[in-house]
């Protein structure tokens, strides 16, 4: 059963700013500023309850209005609120094999450091990085605790396609080969990242993003991401 | 037969931030803080129906007030308003190149990705970039349709000249040679985009200059930005 | 003795922006622009007469209010105000290290550039820098004085480990071994800078991210940056 | 004759966005964002007629006010105000190097992108660009005319030394021996822009550190910023 237009705009107005369709709009303003969305690039999705809230497709992302909001029924995946001239996410099959997996928030970026990271590892199916702080802001989905200082972050690379959509199938066979991971790479795309909450999810693109910056200057300084600490001269 | 002062005013006066005077001034703003039209470089122009709004020659873009505004009549091309003390910007001959091919706006940006793109590919006369994501966001203007993730996009470079003026003819053959570019490249001094409308030539600016950086970073990491997709290691 | 609601209410609340529990708020959000504190990481604490100031961990620095401060009284160390539902800083140890030192504010950032200057100097205990201007911003805490534009500025690096806390004695180890300094590095980390007031240790940091991108900057272009000057030709 | 509390107030005091003192203010902000000023660094200053506006030595230029202004009357040279608790600038002897040749206001950054261009010409007394549609935003003192595209820019490098204003000398010596330029870059320092106006002299700076940028990026590439236009293959 559809809802009625009054019910459709009561479900994107709100004067919390941190109702999805306000937060969407402002972290969209955020991610434009750091490069993860721009000229229209990029996703995100908020699942609040039984509703998924996704920014449409093919819009530019600093400037979202609330009412520029999709909205999903969760589990049944009815659209409740579709904005009439706007096309829905290319990305939504891709959010919602995320939310499948209990995820509360998915975020897509086109970051050149993400696409950077999947071309230095040309041919791997993976990226790995080990023995750096900002590891630890990166929970394991498998076992609910942070990784550590030591440990090696691996992040499954699929390989992208000619339609986004497409994706759906790697993209979900990905995330049952790396259970311990909350991100996948899309080469020459982008990264998709997953969080229990909004700002969970928001909170581990920044900490990926800054692991594939720093993974793509010390490529280029001629150091090893994945490579051990060498000991230190006495 | 010119316009009264009353109704020149009238031309560049108005609450809606949608209105060309007003929007020029703001996206200058933005274009500034992606270093675009830094040090009073760079150019926009936008179409309103019969009216042609053109930011002023030597003025720092990022301050620009609605009534700095230049207008021609199109495609007469009288000035409508010319604003005193101030300059027609020399890129006007340009923009109407992309008028003429049925433009609603046009871009041009001194970014130096766009620069250093053109000084990667030394003698040659076009820049090419392949299997990268980005490409989707580029409409192909001889079909209509969008490029697809495989295609390999191709952007003239023509050679710059003393005065900017007179890239006038060496622009418009480059649009007659290449009619599935929507952007020509100048060497050694930036980039000019247009596109339909004043979003789609802003957003495929956006499109266009990430494809830059990535192809120049690719380039310091020993990466070929046309290259083939390699294969994945099994 | 513990302090009612209201007066811990009372010692984060002012209208005065300078106020430690203001001024933390605005200097992360400044701190985030400059991709110090991205991703929860980094931190920073004020000391105001018998009141240490700090910012919680595990929360986005660029969103932080007034009230998610913890105050700790010095230099008896009993916390005066522990906001619920949020946790202390794991920097703790480290800021008292140095207010134990005499500092009156310590700001921790995990900047690339920190962590890139560890890595270029791998194996290494110490990073220098010589003849920079910027090295003038840069007291040396054992002489009180500014350095000088010929002298060698030398920051220790301590090795990283599995828990932050655990930094406090190789911290405090590197403040007593290298009198001269007032920031250590910490390998893959960041680095901790502290100053007499907030601003310096605000300007400070400033002036060590400075030189650590120039020197990573150098690094790629083949330079050493703490080489001597080259002879000018005649 | 010192000028009383109030006169002197009144000079600093102004609703008018373009008076000196606060357009110091409002640029430095600027100029942080560009990362010119950073860690108290730089600074610039404006003359209004017989007034020279001087923003203070060790503050924080982002952090300016128009009470925190020195003026000097000009060509006497006496102090007609003085902020208490404030330093002079160290640049003053050479911002009235650039006033003794006429200019109207001067900028000093302390920008990576300069410093790191009198690096990669170690040795040289100047650094060179040419073809590059950028130099046409400079103007030739001597001739009063633009630069052109197809023209060599010089901009002489002096050597630093260890306290700001010996720079003086050297200076005006480098202004004396390169009538020509506009800029004087100091090694391992910075760079001395000046203009007719305080616009002309920001946009001036722009187009230098956009120079010195590009300079910097095509070595990185292995290109030589001095060198000819290669020929378009056929």
């Amino acid at each position: 059963m559809s809802l009625t237009e009054e019910e459709q705009t009561a479900l994107v107005t709100s004067d919390d700013p941190h109702h999805p369709a306000n937060l969407i709009c402002e972290l969209c303003r955020n991610f434009y500023t750091l490069g993860w969305v721009t000229g229209t690039g990029g996703g995100i999705s908020i699942r609040k309850e039984e509703h998924i809230y996704i920014a449409p497709s093919g819009v530019q992302k600093e400037r979202l209005e609330p009412h520029n909001m999709f909205i999903l029924s969760y589990p049944s995946l009815d659209y409740l609120r579709r904005p009439i001239n706007l096309k829905p996410s290319a990305c939504t099959p891709l959010f919602l094999a995320a939310y499948d997996k209990g995820a509360g928030a998915c975020i897509h970026t086109h970051s050149q450091w993400a696409v950077l990271v999947t071309l230095i590892n040309k041919g791997k199916k993976s990226f790995k990085i080990a023995n750096t702080e900002m590891i630890k802001g990166i929970p394991c989905p498998s076992t609910g605790k942070y990784y550590g200082y030591h440990d090696t972050l691996e992040i499954p690379i699929i390989e992208n396609t000619a339609h986004e959509e497409d994706l759906r199938d790697s993209l979900a066979q990905a995330i049952k080969d790396y259970p311990d991971t909350s991100a996948v790479l899309v080469r020459r795309h982008g990264v998709y990242v997953w969080g229990d909450t909004v700002w969970k999810a928001k909170t581990q693109a920044e900490c990926y993003d800054y692991l594939f910056q720093l993974a793509v200057e010390m490529t280029k300084l001629g150091l090893d991401p994945a490579g051990p600490i060498d000991p230190v001269e006495e």
